[in-house]
Protein backbone atom coordinates (compact mmCIF):
# COMPACT_ATOMS: atom_id res chain seq x y z
CA UNK A 1 0.00 0.00 0.00
CA UNK A 2 0.99 3.57 -1.12
CA UNK A 3 1.91 5.83 1.82
CA UNK A 4 3.01 9.36 2.81
CA UNK A 5 7.25 8.32 3.71
CA UNK A 6 8.28 8.74 7.64
CA UNK A 7 11.80 9.26 9.36
CA UNK A 8 11.68 5.16 9.35
CA UNK A 9 11.54 4.47 5.80
CA UNK A 10 14.77 6.10 5.63
CA UNK A 11 17.37 3.85 5.77
CA UNK A 12 15.47 1.52 3.29
CA UNK A 13 14.89 4.36 0.48
CA UNK A 14 18.51 5.07 0.58
CA UNK A 15 19.43 1.38 0.47
CA UNK A 16 17.01 0.89 -2.56
CA UNK A 17 18.18 3.64 -4.66
CA UNK A 18 21.94 1.89 -3.91
CA UNK A 19 20.78 -1.52 -4.78
CA UNK A 20 18.86 -0.43 -7.80
CA UNK A 21 21.79 -0.48 -10.38
CA UNK A 22 21.33 2.53 -12.59
CA UNK A 23 22.13 5.09 -10.15
CA UNK A 24 25.57 6.42 -9.90
CA UNK A 25 27.31 7.40 -6.59
CA UNK A 26 26.25 11.18 -6.84
CA UNK A 27 22.90 10.53 -7.73
CA UNK A 28 22.96 8.24 -4.46
CA UNK A 29 24.05 10.96 -2.79
CA UNK A 30 21.40 13.54 -4.20
CA UNK A 31 18.25 11.15 -2.92
CA UNK A 32 19.82 11.06 0.33
CA UNK A 33 19.88 15.01 0.40
CA UNK A 34 16.67 15.29 -0.91
CA UNK A 35 15.38 13.48 1.74
CA UNK A 36 17.22 15.05 4.73
CA UNK A 37 15.64 17.99 3.14
CA UNK A 38 12.40 16.56 3.53
CA UNK A 39 12.77 15.21 7.12
CA UNK A 40 14.44 18.79 8.04
CA UNK A 41 11.91 21.15 6.38
CA UNK A 42 9.07 19.26 5.53
CA UNK A 43 7.10 19.59 2.64
CA UNK A 44 6.07 23.11 2.24
CA UNK A 45 9.57 24.56 2.74
CA UNK A 46 11.71 21.88 0.79
CA UNK A 47 9.00 21.29 -1.78
CA UNK A 48 9.66 17.22 -1.82
CA UNK A 49 6.78 14.81 -1.73
CA UNK A 50 8.16 11.44 -0.81
CA UNK A 51 5.73 8.28 -1.23
CA UNK A 52 6.73 4.77 -0.31
CA UNK A 53 4.64 1.35 -0.96
CA UNK A 54 5.15 -0.54 2.25
CA UNK A 55 4.13 -3.90 2.71
CA UNK A 56 4.29 -4.26 6.88
CA UNK A 57 7.61 -2.88 7.67
CA UNK A 58 9.36 -3.33 4.53
CA UNK A 59 9.68 -0.81 1.66
CA UNK A 60 9.15 -2.04 -1.67
CA UNK A 61 9.99 1.25 -3.71
CA UNK A 62 9.97 4.93 -3.47
CA UNK A 63 9.04 8.15 -5.17
CA UNK A 64 9.43 11.54 -4.73
CA UNK A 65 7.72 14.46 -6.49
CA UNK A 66 7.36 18.33 -6.67
CA UNK A 67 6.91 21.54 -7.88
CA UNK A 68 8.38 22.92 -10.33
CA UNK A 69 9.64 26.81 -9.42
CA UNK A 70 8.35 29.64 -11.71
CA UNK A 71 5.70 27.27 -13.36
CA UNK A 72 1.98 27.13 -13.04
CA UNK A 73 1.48 23.70 -12.33
CA UNK A 74 4.56 21.93 -13.72
CA UNK A 75 5.83 19.11 -11.07
CA UNK A 76 9.05 17.39 -11.33
CA UNK A 77 9.14 13.46 -10.59
CA UNK A 78 12.64 13.72 -9.40
CA UNK A 79 13.01 9.86 -8.21
CA UNK A 80 10.97 6.78 -8.56
CA UNK A 81 12.73 3.54 -7.60
CA UNK A 82 11.93 0.26 -6.67
CA UNK A 83 13.69 -2.93 -4.56
CA UNK A 84 14.93 -4.95 -7.38
CA UNK A 85 14.06 -7.78 -5.75
CA UNK A 86 10.33 -6.90 -5.82
CA UNK A 87 10.12 -5.89 -9.69
CA UNK A 88 7.46 -6.50 -11.72
CA UNK A 89 4.59 -6.56 -9.19
CA UNK A 90 3.44 -3.22 -10.31
CA UNK A 91 5.24 -1.03 -7.08
CA UNK A 92 6.35 1.29 -10.00
CA UNK A 93 3.11 1.52 -11.67
CA UNK A 94 1.65 2.30 -8.35
CA UNK A 95 3.86 4.49 -7.07
CA UNK A 96 4.20 6.56 -10.53
CA UNK A 97 -0.39 6.32 -10.18
CA UNK A 98 -0.06 7.92 -7.06
CA UNK A 99 2.18 10.72 -7.40
CA UNK A 100 0.15 11.52 -10.38
CA UNK A 101 -2.82 11.69 -8.29
CA UNK A 102 -1.26 13.59 -5.76
CA UNK A 103 0.20 16.58 -8.33
CA UNK A 104 -3.29 16.34 -9.78
CA UNK A 105 -5.16 17.06 -6.23
CA UNK A 106 -2.63 19.90 -5.26
CA UNK A 107 -3.71 21.56 -8.53
CA UNK A 108 -0.32 20.31 -10.80
CA UNK A 109 -1.29 20.48 -14.96
CA UNK A 110 1.90 18.61 -15.82
CA UNK A 111 4.46 15.99 -14.57
CA UNK A 112 7.81 15.68 -15.71
CA UNK A 113 10.00 13.00 -15.52
CA UNK A 114 14.04 13.42 -17.36
CA UNK A 115 15.43 10.68 -17.88
CA UNK A 116 18.59 9.07 -19.59
CA UNK A 117 18.66 7.85 -23.31
CA UNK A 118 21.23 5.57 -22.72
CA UNK A 119 20.39 1.49 -22.92
CA UNK A 120 20.42 0.54 -19.25
CA UNK A 121 17.37 3.09 -18.94
CA UNK A 122 15.38 1.45 -22.31
CA UNK A 123 13.22 -0.10 -19.41
CA UNK A 124 12.66 3.26 -17.44
CA UNK A 125 11.55 5.00 -21.08
CA UNK A 126 9.27 2.01 -21.98
CA UNK A 127 8.17 2.06 -18.55
CA UNK A 128 7.28 6.01 -18.47
CA UNK A 129 5.68 5.28 -22.17
CA UNK A 130 3.27 2.71 -21.01
CA UNK A 131 2.10 5.23 -18.47
CA UNK A 132 1.03 7.27 -20.80
CA UNK A 133 3.85 9.59 -21.42
CA UNK A 134 5.85 11.21 -23.83
CA UNK A 135 9.36 12.11 -24.78
CA UNK A 136 8.55 15.60 -25.18
CA UNK A 137 11.98 16.96 -25.57
CA UNK A 138 15.63 16.04 -25.38
CA UNK A 139 19.25 17.52 -25.37
CA UNK A 140 22.08 15.91 -26.89
CA UNK A 141 25.27 14.90 -24.50
CA UNK A 142 23.40 16.01 -21.87
CA UNK A 143 24.41 13.85 -18.90
CA UNK A 144 27.86 13.49 -20.29
CA UNK A 145 29.11 12.57 -24.03
CA UNK A 146 27.18 10.29 -25.60
CA UNK A 147 24.34 10.49 -22.56
CA UNK A 148 20.98 12.24 -23.71
CA UNK A 149 18.11 13.59 -21.48
CA UNK A 150 14.76 12.65 -22.55
CA UNK A 151 12.11 14.51 -21.11
CA UNK A 152 8.90 12.84 -20.64
CA UNK A 153 5.98 14.95 -19.86
CA UNK A 154 2.68 13.74 -19.13
CA UNK A 155 -0.75 16.31 -19.09
CA UNK A 156 -2.82 15.42 -15.99
CA UNK B 1 33.69 46.45 -17.84
CA UNK B 2 32.63 42.74 -16.84
CA UNK B 3 33.32 41.98 -13.19
CA UNK B 4 32.74 39.27 -10.37
CA UNK B 5 29.38 40.88 -8.67
CA UNK B 6 29.95 42.13 -5.55
CA UNK B 7 27.65 42.84 -2.40
CA UNK B 8 27.50 46.62 -3.11
CA UNK B 9 26.00 45.67 -6.66
CA UNK B 10 23.00 43.69 -5.01
CA UNK B 11 20.62 46.62 -4.52
CA UNK B 12 20.89 47.39 -8.85
CA UNK B 13 20.90 43.82 -9.81
CA UNK B 14 16.98 43.59 -7.93
CA UNK B 15 16.13 47.30 -9.39
CA UNK B 16 17.66 46.10 -12.97
CA UNK B 17 15.43 42.42 -12.53
CA UNK B 18 12.17 44.88 -11.11
CA UNK B 19 12.47 47.09 -14.47
CA UNK B 20 13.43 44.99 -17.02
CA UNK B 21 9.65 44.62 -17.52
CA UNK B 22 9.89 40.69 -18.46
CA UNK B 23 9.72 39.46 -15.47
CA UNK B 24 6.88 38.83 -12.92
CA UNK B 25 6.80 39.30 -8.94
CA UNK B 26 8.22 35.65 -8.43
CA UNK B 27 11.02 35.69 -10.68
CA UNK B 28 12.24 38.91 -9.19
CA UNK B 29 11.98 37.37 -6.31
CA UNK B 30 13.88 34.40 -6.97
CA UNK B 31 16.97 36.39 -8.53
CA UNK B 32 16.62 38.02 -4.65
CA UNK B 33 16.97 34.69 -3.11
CA UNK B 34 19.61 33.43 -5.44
CA UNK B 35 21.53 36.76 -5.12
CA UNK B 36 21.20 36.22 -1.35
CA UNK B 37 22.25 32.50 -1.36
CA UNK B 38 25.69 33.73 -3.36
CA UNK B 39 26.29 36.08 -0.66
CA UNK B 40 25.63 33.71 2.16
CA UNK B 41 27.08 30.76 0.93
CA UNK B 42 29.19 31.88 -2.32
CA UNK B 43 29.99 30.35 -5.27
CA UNK B 44 31.39 26.77 -4.40
CA UNK B 45 28.59 25.88 -2.19
CA UNK B 46 25.34 27.47 -3.59
CA UNK B 47 26.66 27.48 -7.51
CA UNK B 48 25.12 30.38 -8.06
CA UNK B 49 28.03 32.54 -10.70
CA UNK B 50 26.32 36.39 -10.79
CA UNK B 51 28.95 38.77 -13.19
CA UNK B 52 28.21 42.36 -13.61
CA UNK B 53 28.85 45.18 -16.04
CA UNK B 54 29.86 48.03 -14.27
CA UNK B 55 30.72 51.60 -15.54
CA UNK B 56 31.76 53.24 -12.72
CA UNK B 57 29.52 52.71 -9.37
CA UNK B 58 26.99 52.14 -12.08
CA UNK B 59 25.88 48.28 -12.88
CA UNK B 60 24.29 47.86 -16.53
CA UNK B 61 23.47 44.46 -16.33
CA UNK B 62 23.79 41.50 -14.64
CA UNK B 63 24.01 37.65 -15.42
CA UNK B 64 24.13 34.62 -13.44
CA UNK B 65 24.87 30.76 -14.16
CA UNK B 66 25.89 27.57 -12.11
CA UNK B 67 26.60 23.99 -13.33
CA UNK B 68 23.44 21.68 -13.41
CA UNK B 69 23.31 18.85 -10.73
CA UNK B 70 23.80 15.66 -12.15
CA UNK B 71 25.33 16.04 -15.31
CA UNK B 72 28.99 16.78 -16.58
CA UNK B 73 29.35 19.98 -17.67
CA UNK B 74 26.33 21.31 -17.95
CA UNK B 75 25.58 24.62 -16.98
CA UNK B 76 22.28 27.16 -16.53
CA UNK B 77 22.32 30.54 -17.81
CA UNK B 78 19.88 31.39 -14.39
CA UNK B 79 19.30 35.00 -15.63
CA UNK B 80 20.33 37.61 -17.71
CA UNK B 81 18.98 41.12 -17.83
CA UNK B 82 20.41 44.42 -18.95
CA UNK B 83 19.24 47.68 -18.00
CA UNK B 84 16.07 48.79 -20.15
CA UNK B 85 18.01 52.32 -20.07
CA UNK B 86 20.97 51.34 -21.36
CA UNK B 87 19.92 48.39 -23.79
CA UNK B 88 21.22 48.28 -27.33
CA UNK B 89 25.01 48.88 -26.25
CA UNK B 90 26.02 45.31 -26.49
CA UNK B 91 25.96 44.55 -22.66
CA UNK B 92 23.66 41.20 -22.97
CA UNK B 93 26.32 40.35 -25.37
CA UNK B 94 28.96 40.79 -23.28
CA UNK B 95 27.67 39.60 -20.24
CA UNK B 96 26.80 36.08 -22.12
CA UNK B 97 30.22 35.98 -23.98
CA UNK B 98 31.87 36.47 -19.94
CA UNK B 99 29.51 33.69 -18.87
CA UNK B 100 30.07 31.15 -21.73
CA UNK B 101 34.23 32.00 -21.03
CA UNK B 102 33.47 30.96 -17.15
CA UNK B 103 31.72 28.05 -17.91
CA UNK B 104 34.37 27.06 -20.80
CA UNK B 105 36.83 27.56 -18.06
CA UNK B 106 35.47 25.65 -15.32
CA UNK B 107 35.41 22.75 -17.94
CA UNK B 108 32.01 23.14 -19.23
CA UNK B 109 30.74 21.66 -22.23
CA UNK B 110 27.34 23.17 -22.60
CA UNK B 111 25.25 26.51 -21.35
CA UNK B 112 21.45 26.03 -21.43
CA UNK B 113 19.24 29.01 -21.28
CA UNK B 114 15.78 28.41 -20.61
CA UNK B 115 13.39 31.07 -21.71
CA UNK B 116 9.59 31.47 -23.20
CA UNK B 117 8.17 31.23 -26.20
CA UNK B 118 5.42 34.08 -26.04
CA UNK B 119 5.53 36.90 -27.99
CA UNK B 120 7.13 39.26 -25.23
CA UNK B 121 10.14 37.16 -25.06
CA UNK B 122 10.84 36.92 -29.10
CA UNK B 123 13.49 39.68 -28.68
CA UNK B 124 15.15 37.43 -25.80
CA UNK B 125 14.89 34.46 -27.91
CA UNK B 126 16.44 36.26 -30.91
CA UNK B 127 19.20 37.32 -29.06
CA UNK B 128 20.08 33.56 -28.25
CA UNK B 129 19.89 33.03 -31.62
CA UNK B 130 22.18 35.75 -32.82
CA UNK B 131 24.55 34.29 -29.57
CA UNK B 132 24.63 30.88 -31.27
CA UNK B 133 22.53 29.25 -29.49
CA UNK B 134 20.30 26.45 -30.92
CA UNK B 135 16.61 26.11 -29.75
CA UNK B 136 16.79 22.23 -29.34
CA UNK B 137 13.98 21.51 -26.78
CA UNK B 138 10.28 22.87 -26.35
CA UNK B 139 7.51 21.88 -23.66
CA UNK B 140 4.21 23.34 -24.55
CA UNK B 141 2.31 24.91 -21.92
CA UNK B 142 5.10 25.10 -19.59
CA UNK B 143 4.99 27.97 -17.85
CA UNK B 144 1.38 28.11 -18.24
CA UNK B 145 -1.17 27.80 -20.68
CA UNK B 146 -0.02 29.17 -23.74
CA UNK B 147 3.52 30.36 -22.48
CA UNK B 148 5.56 27.21 -23.57
CA UNK B 149 9.10 26.22 -22.44
CA UNK B 150 11.95 27.08 -24.93
CA UNK B 151 15.73 25.64 -24.50
CA UNK B 152 18.44 27.06 -26.21
CA UNK B 153 21.63 25.02 -26.02
CA UNK B 154 24.95 26.16 -26.94
CA UNK B 155 27.95 23.49 -27.42
CA UNK B 156 30.70 25.48 -26.24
Amino acid sequence: MIFTAVKADGVQINDITARAGVFNQEEVDCVAELWQDYLTYGVPDCGYNFIVEREGDKVLGFACHGPRDLTQGVHDLYWIAVDPETRRGGVGRRLLTASEEAVRQSGGRILIAETSGTPPYESTRNFYINMGYQAEASIKDFYSQGDDLVIFVKRL
